[in-house]
This record gives structure tokens, C-alpha cells and sequence, in this order.
């Protein structure tokens, strides 16, 4: 897959500069092309009424890393969009630290097919509790968007 | 479409017990039987890096006013989990003030299913931001899943 | 929303020349900007196992009507392709006539946001069977994509 | 994962009992333990109006797969029915011969979370044209819901 310049450091930068995924305490583990792998500890601020991670913390986690993951496929001057994404919920998201991956299934030039999957770090084992599909937009030339 | 005891009062409680819903600065408008609203001011804690709002809070704000809004249906000793969500995201996610809100499109025993809308207060107009389309989950009697 | 030329005329031109919608017996009902409405006698040879009809075939109509509603927004040498979609099996669907509409509900020059119903008509009722959320992408100058 | 009696004979039992599978050309080339992949010649009778096989075809050959490799993990006397499904059209479908996959990725009591692939034989490369995500329900003791 092509990338673009300093694709990873692009990536990272877009990370920090989300305020929602900086608050819930997610970093960067891993970036590679087409790829980005986030981990978090578990945060009581971002829970719902059970004391689980809420679903949108876990879909905004997901989403972020296959965002960027898409972004790392994009020219310099270009920033992304999430146009739609689906979530399944497959266990309920608790435990100490939790990883989020993101990974490009279809590159293109206007749209970006992305896939993600979310778990439970249990000891040696990954619990997984949750898988994304989600289609991302490439945006040029618009102002405001860019990374 | 059948309610059991003060479901209002179960639902309004439900989101006052969601810590993530809380630091967003959601709180509830209306509660009707299988329907939910939603208000919330713009929070800078919870954007992306343009700006906007994380798609991840967007959704999650749409998945809380469906998932109560399916609560308003169940027995007295149930609680609600999310199966699965899709989120489209219409446009970007600016303004000032948002609003939120699922209701039931098909009640049942174990599986609900809803729908929701999000939109920005745009003086007299809604500019629709997001749909939802979410499976909800009928819990009853598993140990701290209740409302 | 903005229409071109004879758009009701090209949306059912459309629907004329997909095989498979013909073969399920499929009709247009009504056009009208941004929307489609088609009609369907129950068809055996669309069946899946316990006799209803196939979700994909539910999904197919859904899809097709979506698709049309989407191209009534489109320039005259504009085709439309399912980026896509999502559907939603709310009960199995039996009965003797379908109905499936699709509407688009965030226009746009290069994706348009769409969603769908499908149900079955018992005597004066309509009995919803299926729910669909879907883009489509505007397709311009691709050899053999138009309509 | 855990199965019961002879899965394999009941699903393959399954697709055979689909008219609009057998319609389509569809046949089983594997089944596992939580797995299906089928096989299709490109069928003009499934097509759209590009030429290409329709979207509702091409997700109702995965939700199949995905169905029946459900129900490899489901007891004797269950069934499975469809909740909901997300396709993901990522190439136009043309080709001569078609794969299809389904895979689980979360069994359970009531709910099975299930993945799809689509693929075009092109020589000895797979060139994929779709993913599904979809969520089956296990249904015992409805009547006319088996298999």
C-alpha cells in the first residue's frame, strides 16, 4: 500500500490531537501502512450505567485507530472523515487495559474501506469485545480538514 | 406499546448513572413510552482534530437515547445492553447545541430494535448530524446488569 | 432537493434493467425526488429455508429502491452504486404482497445517505419486516456506470 | 468450539434447502466447525442494471454462508434466523466465478456474531468485492424455524 512523506508521524499527531481519545487515555502502540494499533487503561470517566466502557468510547477508540489507519494511505495534504461505521458489541468491555486496532481493508482515492477490533488485554489472552467496520472519506482542499 | 411502573423515572436514572453521559454534559428532554431525547451543549472534551465532535461521542450520545429508550419498555428487573450499532454521520459534527434522541421501531422479548437521530440547534432549524440504526439486548437477571 | 431532466423516467428506466428485481417480479410504485416506492408479490423462488423470503432478497429490494431514490437527485449522465448498507430483519417476512421504499435523507455531489422500509401488507395494515440505512456513491464519467 | 451431532450434513442440508441459493447457482465447497464457504458462477440472472451481480446478491450468498456456519455450532432441534447485517461493497462484482465465506467470531446461547467475505476467482488471485458483519439469533421451538 503507498504511502506518503512521514506517514506514521502523521498519524501519531492525529491521534494527539483528539481531545476525546487524549481524555479517555488512549496512545499509540503500534502505526505501520494501513495500521494502527491504540491501547487504554480502563477509565471510569468514559463508563456507562453498569460500570462497563460505554459502547461509544469503545466504537470512538475503534474508530480512531481505523481512521488513521486510513490516513496513513492518504497524500500529505489530505484529512479524513468518517462517513459511517457499525460496532458489534460481542462481550462487555471490562477489564484493566484494553487494545484497539485499526487496519485498511480497501484503499481508494475517495473512500476507504477500514476494519477494527477492540479487546480485553486478560494475562497472556485477548478477550475481544467488540469488531468495527466503518468507511472513511478522503478530504482535500477543504478548509479546517487536514490530518 | 406495553410500559412497566414509572419507566420514565428507570430511564432518566439509567442516563444519570452513566459517567461518560455525565462528563458530556448530555441531560434528558423528554421520555415517552419506546423514546428518548436528548440536549447537550458543544464540549471541546469530547472533539476530534478538526474540532467537530468525536464521532465516538456523537454515537455514543444516540446509543444511550435508543438504549433507554428501549428500557422504557422492559420489565421492572431487565436491563439494556447494545448488540450492535450503525452511525452514519450526515455532516460534521459544530455548533453550539446538540440533540439526541432513539426510539423503539420494533419491540420483543429479547431483542429491541431502534433508531436514532442527532442534530444541531441551528436557531429555529435541526441540521441533522447523525442516524443511528442499534440492536438492543433484553438482560434479565444477570448479576449488575439492571437498567 | 434539486432534480435533472426527466428523473422519474430514468429512476424506473433503472429499476427496468436490473435482471434480478425483474426476476423477483418487482414494480415501481411512485417516484418522486428522493424517493422510490416498489411493490412485490411473495415470490417461492426467493425463499430461504423456512419459506419466508431470503433477507437477501429483502435487502435487494430495499437496496434497488435506495439506489433510485439516491439517482433522482443525479445529473443525467450520473450512475449510482451501494457503497453500503445495512439492514435490519425486524420479522421474517411471509405474507402475499410486499412493499419496499427508499428515501434519501442527506443528499450530496458524491455520497448520498439513504435508508429504506420494507413490510408486508395484511389487509389495511402494514406489517414492517425490514429497516435499511445504506450510502451511495454518485458515479460520473466511468465507462458503463450511468443510470 | 463446541458442535452437535453431524453440523456439517446440516448445514450443507440447509443451503440445499434455500431456493433462492440453489436459484443463484450456489453450492458448498467447505464447512467447519463455525465455518461455510460457497462457490457461484457469475449468474446474469442476479445482475444489476451495470452488468455487475447485484448487491443483494452478493450479501445474501454471505449472509447464507454466514447463517449456516452459525448453525454448525447451534444443537440439532435450533434454527437460526438473520437479526441484521452490514454489507460492505468494496468492487464492482464482476467475474466468472465467485467465493463466498462465513465465519463466527462470537458464538453464544442466543446470539452469534458472524463475519463474511465475497471474493472474484481471478486466475490464482481472490480479489475480494465485499465484507459482511452480521448478527444471527438461535431459534428453538418455534415451529417451522429448524435448520
Amino acid at each position: 500500500m503507498r504511502t506518503y512523506g512521514d506517514y506514521a508521524a502523521r498519524a501519531r499527531a492525529g491521534l494527539a490531537a483528539q481531545p476525546m481519545l487524549m481524555n479517555m487515555g488512549a496512545r499509540v502502540e503500534e502505526v505501520t501502512p494501513g495500521y494502527m494499533r491504540l491501547s487504554m487503561p480502563f477509565n471510569p470517566d468514559f463508563t456507562q450505567q453498569h460500570g462497563f466502557l460505554h459502547a461509544g468510547a469503545v466504537t470512538a477508540a475503534m474508530d480512531s485507530a481505523a481512521g488513521f489507519a486510513a490516513l496513513t494511505l492518504m497524500p500529505e495534504d489530505a484529512g479524513v472523515l468518517t462517513v459511517e461505521l457499525k460496532s458489534s458489541l460481542l462481550r462487555p468491555a471490562q477489564g484493566a487495559v484494553f487494545g484497539f486496532e485499526g487496519r485498511v481493508v480497501k484503499p481508494g482515492r475517495t473512500l476507504i474501506f477500514t476494519e477494527g477490533v477492540a479487546w480485553c488485554d486478560d494475562g497472556d489472552d485477548r478477550v475481544e469485545i467488540a469488531r468495527l467496520s466503518a468507511t472513511m472519506m478522503v478530504v482535500q482542499g477543504r478548509d479546517g480538514i487536514r490530518g
